[in-house]
């Protein structure tokens, strides 16, 4: 029997609660799909820095090294820990050290949910530069305090790592309608932007069945409210990404739908899945947290692992209970029972 | 008799077409009031470059310096002259010449204009850096065309630029809601964000009567089109700022009703006011283009000069005019008859 070995981190706040949940699902379709998954439980949080004075242990990267993807529910808890311990000592490092360096979030509306827009019909995957740009970290401030002080911060691109993210753009519209959306902003970053816009116009060459259009930021962040319909593929550097994403989330009905996986598109490290939204400490545990972003980045992991009946299985299973109305409004139904609600469907 | 010389820069494309009008509304606004405009209209533009290889005189900006605000269309026309040069050589200049460093936009939907949310009751004021930050300029590029390529971009902020704008915030902020919502991302961003944030704090305490609040860019993406309504005075960096006031015009109705200040707050020099959308060379001169984007932009500009009757009276007239329908859909009327309902209104 085919089986994949999982790693998965609940982390804080509600991360327990949409991990268990979605590893529900997990079982219930390997059984179905006839594979095994093999998980790992590892408890690396916020709570695991009050006890060892690390997020992880020394070793940890080394150790999810072994297993074939990681599931990934949430990390922070700032009145514990500052996020600049938190997720530069566990989400970040993970991301950077297995060179995730294509983070994929599809946006779209689930059946029953109402978004924020009018528009209804769009089907948007942004991919997500996520190992330099402009959160490389490189800068530093002088006169600190002072009158004069100056703080500079410098977003770093290289060839690497902008052709790597490009051309898995490149490939994702090729699956997808064809068309793929860069997102720069040339006419006021002059060296960084420039260089990512003539990458972009050397790749369109090699792949000249793919329709490339560049959009500079701002008016992207207006067309995904005014036509998001007109958009596929969209790719962006680790900044611009991050914004779309959020404003995807928004979209789509708001941070409990929006799922997301860190690839790693050579296969040589594991790839991790977890869902946008964070850790939530205030609702942690009470079982009103809305697992549908995490279960939906199992189903990307279940895709990605090459499991894709499981995978496809899983979306009809959600699609199935969010268009009975099951968890489509905040606070409408508690974490299992959405859950079950998603396991019926699954066993149907 | 007060009287207030002003600049007029119609430049490119579509931009004659709606100062023109704007001014028609501006004249009739001060005879009403009993005030007088001298204005002097320059040609500054890229046809200007074509004939003079400029695209302003080299005294450009000390013939500007002596009048009291300046009303520019829109500059650029990209299969001409490329926007490096023509924005560059005209538009960016005059912002960092006369140290207009608040970009100020207000986002509120006019009567009877249809915007892409569902929501609608919404009025934010977005304050945005004009002068530094990620659009600085600095940085470069190394082994270019190389695999080995690097390109920086760094963003410089210092403590003037980051204090002015932000004491100019809180100032807007007393004079609306007393709410003032900073925007950063400093989980990310650990030098220039954390300084924008420490600066935040300081002034928090001289400001004490504000209530200021931190966000995150893509939480404030998120923000702007899920829940509008629940922001007020919006300060943040160039690059932010230019993100999310397109934001801002896309959840108004769109560019066609995007208004902007380009504020010196110290008065030494001339502010300047501009729609904030281009120059949309393919519908210049046809009598369709809108524009109540630039009527707003003069009525700011009146506000500014100390007219705040006139500034009042034409904002009422503008949305009389929307609340009956005129103008609040691409090519619903003609930009003559759109000027024509705003003028009638005037009147009244
Ligand atoms: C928490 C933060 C560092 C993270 C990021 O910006 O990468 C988050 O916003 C995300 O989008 O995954
Ligand atoms: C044309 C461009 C340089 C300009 C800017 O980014 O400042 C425009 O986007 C704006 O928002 O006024």
């Amino acid at each position: 029997m085919r089986s994949h070995r999982i790693a998965l981190i609940p982390g804080d706040g509600i991360g327990p609660d949409v991990v268990e949940a979605a590893w529900k699902i997990g079982e219930a379709v390997a059984a179905k799909e006839s594979f095994a998954l093999e998980p790992t439980r590892f408890p690396w949080s916020c709570e695991f820095y009050t006890e060892t004075g690390a997020m992880m242990p020394e070793d940890g990267i080394e150790t999810l090294r072994g297993f074939d993807a990681i599931l990934l529910g949430a990390v922070g808890w700032p009145a514990r820990v500052p996020d600049s311990v938190s997720l530069h000592g566990l989400l970040l490092p993970i991301r950077k050290a297995f060179v995730q360096y294509a983070n994929v979030r599809p946006h779209r509306l689930l059946p029953g949910v109402e978004g924020p827009l009018k528009s209804e019909g769009f089907d948007i995957l942004c991919i997500r530069e996520n190992t330099e740009g402009e959160y490389s970290g490189a800068g530093g401030r002088v006169h600190q305090g002072g009158r004069d002080e100056v703080a500079v911060e410098t977003a770093i691109f290289t060839r690497t790592g902008v052709e790597r993210i490009l051309r898995y753009g490149f490939e994702q519209a090729r699956l997808r309608s064809g068309r793929l959306a860069s997102v720069t902003k040339s006419n006021a970053q002059k060296h960084s932007m420039v260089f990512w816009d003539e990458v972009t116009r050397e790749l369109a060459k090699e792949y000249s069945d793919v329709e490339v259009t560049s959009y500079h930021i701002d008016a992207m962040a207006a067309r995904m409210v005014m036509a998001p319909q007109s958009l596929d593929v969209v790719v962006g550097s680790n900044l611009f990404g991050d914004i779309l994403t959020d404003l995807g989330a928004a979209i789509q009905g708001g941070l409990g739908f929006a799922a997301s996986a860190n690839i790693d598109p050579t296969r040589a490290c594991p790839s991790m899945f977890e869902p946008v939204h964070g850790s939530a400490p205030d609702i942690a545990g009470k079982d009103i947290a809305n697992p549908l972003a995490t279960i939906w980045s199992l189903a990307m992991m279940l895709d990605h692992l090459g499991e894709s009946a499981a995978s496809e299985r899983v979306m009809r299973a959600m699609e199935a209970a969010t268009a009975r109305g099951i968890g489509i409004r905040p606070g409408s139904h508690t974490t299992g029972a959405i859950t079950d609600a998603v396991l019926n469907a699954i066993e149907k």
